[in-house]
C-alpha cells in the first residue's frame, strides 16, 4: 500500500531483482525456486469463525527492496488474535494465519535494507506496512496512519493470498521499518509478548506521564494485564491489579502488585476517587464507568481491550460523577515499540510465559478465552 | 439531608419558629394556616410514564432557618424533565413535579439566611439540597456530593411527599445556597434557561480552558446546544455546529456559529481531528467514536446531554484512532452557576424562548423530543 518505491514496480521486483541486489540466505528450506520467486510458508490458519486452527501452508511475497525476511522462532498469543478470527470484529477472509508477537532470525534483505542484516535478532508486532508520507507515520505513530496494513487479515495488493498472513508460521515478510531489533540478554520466547501486550500497555503509561508513587490500577490481568503491571512496578508505582480471578491473586502479589478480587463491582468502592491512573485490559463489554470510578477527579481510564464489535458501553452519569477522562489507546509506533523492547531487556521486565508446540494452539486458545493462561502461551516456531 | 441545623430538629421547626424568625411574606396566597405548617403549592405533575403532566396541587415544607421561598415567575423545560418523567433514567416516585430551570421573586427568607432577602429575583437549577462537609461541596462541585438531592424525584425527608418537587410549580422552598441572583438587566424569562442549559454547557467550556479561536464543535443544536455555541463565541471561539435538523441552519447561523447538517455520518469526514474542543448534547445514544473523531488528537470531547438509562455505546477502536478524551460533566456547582448568570447578563448571552402558558406543556414536550424547540419553552408561572 505504501511501498516507498513506485508500487507498480513492486510486481516485477522477482527473483532477478533479488539476485541481482543485496539478498543473502540462510538455512536450508528450498525457500525460492525459479518458476515463483514467493516465499513457502508454512503456519496455522483459521478456515472460519469457529475458533478452531489447522495446519496451512501458503506464500508470501518476494523479499522487495526495503524487506526484510525472518525465520519465525516464537510467536505468542494474544486474545486480539481469537477476537478476529471468529469474526468478533467483523467478517474476516480466511484462510487467515494470526500472530502480532512474532520474533525470530534475519534470514533475507532486500537491496536496499539498512536496518537489518542477516542473522540479527528481530521481532515484529502488529503492523507490517503504512505510508511514510503520513503525519502519523512521521510522528512515530504509525498505527493511527489510515493506510496501515495490520499484520494480518488486511488487504494487501503484495501478498499471494490478498492480505496480510501473521506470525503462527515459520517466516515472515516485511517492511524493514516495521520490525525492531531484539538486544542482547533478552530472549526470543521472552521479547515476543513484547510486540503487542507490551508495547500497548507501554504506551498509554508513558504517555500518561508517570512519576514514581503514583496510584496505577490495572483491570483485567491476563496477557496485557500483567505487563501493565510490571512496566508500572518497574516505573516506581503503587500497582492496584483487579482481576475477576481470585486464583490470580498469588501471582498479582508477586507481579509486585496489589490485588483486588472484583467479583462484585461494590468491591470497587473503597477504591473510588483514589487511583492517579487507570488501564483497562478487558477484552469484554464491562461496566466502564464502575471501574473508571476509581481513579481521582479528572484522572485518566485508558482502554487497550478491545471488546466484541469493539463496543464498550458506559454511563454518562457514571462519568460525570467520577469526571475521569476516558480514552483508548492502540500498541504504539515503532519508535516507541523499540523504546519497550529495550526497556524490559535492560529492566529485566520480562513477560510470564508458557512454550507450547503449535500442535497445542487450540487448546490455548480455550484456556485464554477461559483466562486460564499464566499468562502468555508463546508457540515455538520449530513446530509449525 | 445535610441541613446546617441538626437535622432531627428540623421538623419541629414550623410556624412558631417562624414567627419568631425573621420571616417575611409578600403576595396574598394563604401560603401559611395555623394548622399546617406546609407551604401550599400547584403545578403540573407527572401520575405516570405517559410522559403526560396534569394540573396538582401539594405541599412543601415550611420555611427553615436557611430556607428561601421563591414564588415562581418563570420555569423552562429541559429534555431531561421528559427523560426522567418518562422513567428513562429508571422508575420514579408519582406524582412528580418537574423542572429545574426556574426563576422567581424571594417571597420568604428562614430566620438564618443572610443571602436574600425578600423582594429579591432568585433562580434555582439542577440542585436544592447536599452536605456542607463534603470535599465536592466545599470545591463548589456540589452536584458531585454523593448527598446531593437534586431538584426533583430526589428522596427528601423534608418534604411532605417524601421527594423533591420541582419548579413546573407557583413556588419553591430551597436552601438559600441552592439559589443564585439574577442580577438587573436580565429578565426573568431569559434567566430560566441558563439555570440548566447554561450551566451545564458553560462548566465544561470553561474547564476545557478557552483561548479565542480555537476551534470549538457542538453536536446537538436544542436547548442545551444552543446555549453552546452562543457561550463559546461570545468567548471568541470558532463554532462548528452539529445538527441533523437542516431547519436550523438559518438559526445556528444567526446564532454566530458554522452548520454542519449530519444527515450521513460521512458528513463528518471532512472534519475529522479539525477541533480542538468538542461539547456534546446529544440526549439519546449515538455514535460517539464518529463525533469524537472530529476533535484533533489529544482534544477533549465532552458529553452532557444524557441518553436514556444514561447509556452511550462506543467503539474503543474509533476512540483509540482519534487519541480523543471522551468525558462527561453534570450541570456546574453553584459559584459557577452564579458566575454564567452574571456572564450572560453582563455580555448579553440568551437564550432564543418561546414563553407558554401551562396548558401547553404537554405539547410543548412533545415538540422537544420531536426536535421542533426553538430553543427553549419557558412556562409563564402565573398560568399554573
Amino acid at each position: 500500500m505504501s511501498d516507498p518505491i513506485d508500487p507498480k514496480r513492486r510486481e516485477f521486483i522477482g527473483l532477478a531483482a533479488l539476485a541481482g541486489g543485496s539478498l543473502l540466505l540462510t538455512g536450508a528450506d528450498p525457500l525460492f525456486a525459479a518458476s515463483n520467486p514467493n516465499i513457502h510458508s508454512r503456519g496455522y490458519a483459521a478456515l472460519d469463525t469457529s475458533g478452531k486452527l489447522v495446519p496451512w501452508t501458503f506464500e508470501r511475497r518476494p523479499v522487495g527492496d526495503y524487506d526484510i525476511l525472518i525465520e519465525t522462532k516464537y510467536a505468542s498469543i494474544c486474545h486480539s488474535d481469537i477476537h478476529q478470527m471468529k469474526g468478533h470484529w467483523g467478517p474476516q477472509h480466511y484462510p487467515q494465519v494470526p500472530g502480532h508477537e512474532i520474533v525470530g532470525v534475519v534470514a533475507a534483505v532486500g537491496s536496499k535494507v539498512t536496518k537489518f542484516k542477516v542473522g540479527d535478532r528481530a521481532g515484529v508486532g502488529c503492523m507490517v506496512d503504512s505510508n511514510p508520507e503520513c503525519a502519523s507515520f512521521k510522528a512515530g505513530e504509525e498505527q493511527y496512519c489510515p493506510e496501515t496494513v495490520f499484520t494480518y487479515g488486511y488487504p494487501e495488493a503484495s501478498s499471494p493470498s490478498g492480505i496480510s498472513q501473521g506470525g503462527y508460521s515459520n517466516n515472515i515478510v516485511v517492511k524493514e521499518h516495521f520490525a525492531v531489533h531484539i538486544p542482547e540478554g533478552l530472549s526470543l520466547q521472552e521479547a515476543a509478548p513484547l510486540l503487542c501486550a507490551g508495547i500497548t500497555t507501554y504506551s498509554p503509561l508513558m504517555k500518561w506521564g508517570f512519576k514514581p508513587g503514583d496510584k496505577v490500577g490495572v483491570a483485567g490481568i491476563g496477557g496485557l494485564g500483567h505487563m501493565a503491571i510490571k512496566l508500572a512496578v518497574s516505573k516506581g508505582a503503587e500497582v492496584y491489579a483487579f482481576t475477576t480471578s481470585a486464583e490470580k491473586v498469588d501471582d498479582i502479589i508477586a507481579f509486585g502488585a496489589k490485588p483486588v478480587v472484583v467479583d462484585d463491582l461494590a468491591k470497587l468502592a473503597p477504591y473510588s476517587g483514589q487511583l492517579d491512573f487507570m488501564i483497562s485490559t478487558i477484552p469484554v463489554d464491562y461496566n466502564v464507568a464502575a471501574y473508571a470510578a476509581v481513579v481521582k477527579p479528572y484522572g485518566t481510564f485508558t482502554q487497550v481491550g478491545m471488546p466484541e464489535r469493539f463496543e464498550v458501553t458506559l454511563s454518562a452519569i457514571g462519568l460525570a460523577f467520577s469526571r475521569v477522562n476516558f480514552n483508548a489507546s492502540l500498541i504504539g509506533g515503532m519508535p516507541e515499540t523499540q523504546e519497550v523492547v529495550d526497556y524490559c531487556a535492560e529492566h529485566r521486565v520480562l513477560p510470564t510465559i508458557q512454550v507450547i508446540p503449535a500442535s497445542e494452539i487450540n487448546d490455548a486458545w480455550e484456556k485464554v478465552v477461559n483466562k486460564q493462561a499464566r499468562y502468555r502461551y508463546v508457540i515455538d516456531a520449530a513446530t509449525f
